[in-house]
C-alpha cells in the first residue's frame, strides 16, 4: 500500500513514494521536457513514477494512489490544470488526472504546488510541533500559505499570496505587473531582472558568471548561494533587500495572526538555509507588536522532497478509513 | 432571560440588554468616570447596567449574565483586567468580574472590546452573510480581527493587530514607538499628533476650531467629520492618507487570506461611513493578486453598540443548551 506523490515544476518534475508511515522509500528526480508540451511533461510525469516505484522496489499495483502538486489553476473536480505560465508549452487546460489514470489505473488528486508544499511542512516537516503557521516559500516567485489548527487556510480558494504583500508602496516592480510586493524582492525572478538591470547601469558582480560556469541560464538558487559565499557585492545586496521584505512582511503577518512559526523554504530558502532564516528573523523584529514573544523562524525541513510529499499526502482522502491506520488488506500489496 | 453587554472605553460606557432573539430591548451610554480611578469605572458600570435594565422595562433578577469587552490585557480566567492604559487611572490588576459579579449577581465573562466587536459584526452586523471576515475598526488606534468559517481566530491570543501591520517602511511614527503601522496612519490619536504638527509648522486648518466648537479636547471622529463636510484642506488630506494606508494594509491581508469581506468600524468608520469605505475600497483595488473578485467591503452595521452587543454575545457560553434554544425556564423571567 504505497501512495505517490508528484512535484510538477518548471524545470523539474520531483516523485516520492511514501509508506504507510509516510516514509519515504523511493524517490526519481527528472528534467520538466521543454519541448513537447504538455503530453511531454505528462509521459515524464508517468515515466518518473514508474522509475520512483521501482527505486522503492515495488510495482504499479502496491500504489492506491498519486498525487499532484502543479502550478497555475487546478480543477480539482475536473482534475485539469490550466494558466500554468511557468510549465514549457502549457497550452489552455490540460486534464491531468484522466491522462494519468489511464497510464497508472489509480486515482489521482490534483492541487496547487505551494499549498501542497504547506501542508507537508505543517503535516511531517518543521511546523509538525505548531497549531498554526505561515509557510513562506521562495523560489521563481514567493508563494506561501498560513495552516490554523493544522489544516491549510484556503479562504475563497486563492489565500497564501504572501508574495503579493506590499511592503513598499510604489516599490519595486512586481512580475505580476503591480509595484512593491513582497515577491518584488525576495522573488527569484524578479531578483533576476534587477542584477541585470545593475549590471546594465555599469555595476559589478559575479552573479553571470558563476551562472555560466554552472552551465544555467538563470540565477538559480545555487547561484545566488555561490556568489554569497564569495561576498559578491551585488548578491549580497540583493539578498539583505530580499530578507528586509521577507521581515516586513512575515512581521504584518504576524501581528494580524499571531502565529506560532514561520517556515522558510523554497528552493532559494532551502539553498540558503539558517544563516538567510536568521537575518529575516532579525529583520521581522523591529515590527513585532509582541517582540518579547515572537514565533519560531525555521528553514523548511523537507527541502526538495517537500512538494512531492505533500503531493502524497492529497492521496490520503481516497482511501479506505482502514488503510489510514495502516492495515494492509489488499492481498497483493 | 436577558443579557447584558457592556462596552468599557476611554470616554464612554456603552451597556446593551439584550432578549433571546439577540434584539436589544434596552440600552444606556454613560461618560466613563475620569476622576475615581477603577472604582469609579466599575461603580459607572454597574449603574449603567441597572439604568440599560430600566429601560429594558426589566429587573437584575432577569439578567442570567453580563460581558464585558474591554481595552487593555486581560485574564478571562481570573476575570482581571491590567495594562488598560486608555482608562483613567486604571492602576495595576483589576478584578473586574468578582466586583461585577457581586454586585449584579450573576456571572460576568470578559474579553478584548475590539475582539467582541469583531465578532458582533460578523454574527449579527455586516458580516453576517459571510463564512470569512477581516473586521478593522478605526477609532483612537486601529484594532481588528479575522473570522474564519464563523469564529475569530486569536492566534496565540493577540492576533487581529491589523493596525501594526506595516504599511510603509521607516514611514510615520506610530503610537506604539514603531514607525510605518497602519494606525500612524489611520488611528486618531497619531492623525491628531500630526495635524498639530501641521499646524505648529503653518498649516491652516479649521480642525480645532471645530473641536473647542464642540467642546471637545481631542480631535474626536464628529470633528473630522464635520471638517471633511466644510472641504477643509487639512482634514482631507490626512483622511486620505488614512484611506490609502488601509487600502494597502487591508489588500495584504485579503491577499494573504482571501477572505469574502472587509468591515471597516470603530467611531472613524462608522461617523464617516459609505464615502469613506468607499474610497478605501479604490484605494485596495490595485494591489490586489486577484481584482476581479475582491472582498465585499462594507461599513460595519451595529455602529456604536456593536461593542456592547458582542459584549452580550460573550454570555452564551456560560448558559445551559436550552437557553441557547430560547427557551424560557426560570419561573422569574
Amino acid at each position: 500500500m504505497l501512495r505517490a506523490g508528484v512535484d510538477l515544476g518548471g524545470t523539474k518534475i520531483q516523485v516520492a513514494i511514501l509508506d504507510p508511515n509516510l516514509d519515504v522509500v523511493g524517490q526519481c528526480r527528472v528534467p520538466t521536457p521543454q519541448d513537447h508540451g504538455s503530453n511531454g511533461v505528462l509521459d515524464a510525469m508517468i515515466g518518473a513514477v514508474g522509475t520512483a516505484l521501482t527505486a522503492a522496489n515495488a510495482t504499479a499495483d502496491q500504489l492506491i494512489g498519486v498525487g499532484v502538486g502543479a502550478p497555475g489553476q487546478i480543477d480539482k473536480a475536473a482534475g485539469t490544470l490550466s494558466h500554468a505560465i511557468n510549465l514549457p508549452d502549457w497550452m489552455g487546460t490540460v486534464e491531468v488526472s484522466s491522462v494519468m489514470r489511464t497510464a497508472l489505473g489509480v486515482p489521482i488528486e490534483l492541487a496547487n504546488d505551494v499549498q501542497v508544499g504547506v501542508m507537508a511542512e505543517s503535516r511531517l516537516g518543521a511546523g509538525r510541533p505548531y497549531d498554526s503557521m505561515l509557510g513562506v516559500f521562495c523560489g521563481t516567485g514567493v508563494g506561501g500559505g498560513v495552516v490554523m489548527h493544522d489544516t491549510l487556510w484556503l479562504g475563497r480558494g486563492a489565500a497564501g499570496e504572501v508574495g503579493h504583500m506590499v511592503v513598499e508602496p510604489d516599490g519595486a516592480k512586481c512580475t505580476c505587473g503591480r509595484r512593491g510586493c513582497l515577491e518584488a524582492y525576495a522573488g527569484r525572478a524578479a531578483m533576476e531582472i534587477e542584477a541585470r538591470h545593475r549590471v546594465k547601469h555599469g555595476h559589478k558582480t559575479d552573479l553571470f558568471d558563476i551562472m555560466e560556469h554552472k552551465g544555467r541560464t538563470r540565477l538559480a538558487s545555487g547561484v545566488w548561494a555561490k556568489a554569497l559565499a564569495h561576498d559578491d557585492k551585488m548578491a549580497t545586496r540583493l539578498i539583505k533587500r530580499a530578507e528586509w521584505a521577507l521581515g516586513l512582511a512575515i512581521a504584518s503577518a504576524v501581528n494580524l495572526l499571531d502565529i506560532e512559526a514561520v517556515i522558510i523554504g523554497g528552493g532559494l530558502g532551502c539553498r540558503l538555509g539558517a544563516p538567510f532564516v536568521d537575518r529575516i528573523r532579525e529583520q521581522m523584529m523591529p515590527h513585532l507588536v509582541l517582540p518579547e514573544r515572537p514565533p519560531q523562524v525555521l528553514v523548511a525541513a523537507l527541502g526538495d522532497l517537500g512538494g512531492a510529499t505533500g503531493a502524497a499526502l492529497l492521496v490520503e482522502h481516497t482511501v479506505a478509513p482502514t488503510e489510514q491506520l495502516g492495515a494492509v488488506l489488499d492481498p497483493d500489496a
